[in-house]
């Protein structure tokens, strides 16, 4: 079943971003790697992430629902977490804020190539009381 | 191939409401659906998807990514419409805006039971020029 191998591959990629495991993140995000229709490229990407984790100290991806076929993974995350300062654009500063990203990806091999992600930012909004 | 099956059911339900085909929405939609959590059901369902139609008579979904298993249905939908009024509380006016929408649909037999939806609304404010 290749859409099994590629949920349980993406497993391993969410437990190699939770444990900020970033030596190994190559092996799950092609060299060439798109976001939202940018190149941006593995170490720009390792960057973002990196940096995720720099201005949220207690970020966690969750997995909520996940789907895969053969060359395509999809998952809805939960995230339970405490911005620092502004976060999407928002001057969330220290707050404890909950909601979802969906997000899909698309493989060549065992590694990501392109991923096309939708934060809830509308939900985070809601629990600031700005619209 | 169940998930074969669901894509393809997926694909009839979009036609579905492309055409505005609201007596055939049941066949799709399960009586006691959820959106994002909230049970409403599929009167209140159809009346959502009607209203929509009303404040943007330009509506059309397209996908653009889909994947699926025996259960699950997750699709990348793209929009290129022109909302007469206020759109996801952002005053758009009739101005044409492209955003995307990440949505995951559970299914019970060839019936949506629960839909988890995220709207690219940051995008939209990007092409708006508000923040």
């Amino acid at each position: 079943m290749t859409e099994r191998r590629l949920a349980e591959i993406y497993r391993r990629y969410i437990d190699c971003l939770n444990t900020q495991n970033w030596e190994e993140l190559g092996r799950y995000v092609d060299d060439t790697v798109s976001y939202n229709g940018q190149p941006i490229g593995l170490d720009a990407y390792r960057q973002a992430r990196q940096d995720e984790f720099r201005s949220i100290p207690d970020l966690y991806f969750n997995i909520h629902l996940l789907t895969a076929d053969e060359a395509m993974v999809a998952a809805r995350l939960i995230f339970d977490i405490t911005p620092q300062a502004e976060f999407l654009g928002l001057p969330v500063n220290g707050r404890r804020v909950s909601f979802a990203e969906n997000v899909f990806y698309t493989f060549a091999g065992d590694k990501i190539t392109d991923v096309w992600s939708i934060v809830d930012k509308a939900a985070v909004e809601a629990q600031l009381g700005v619209t």
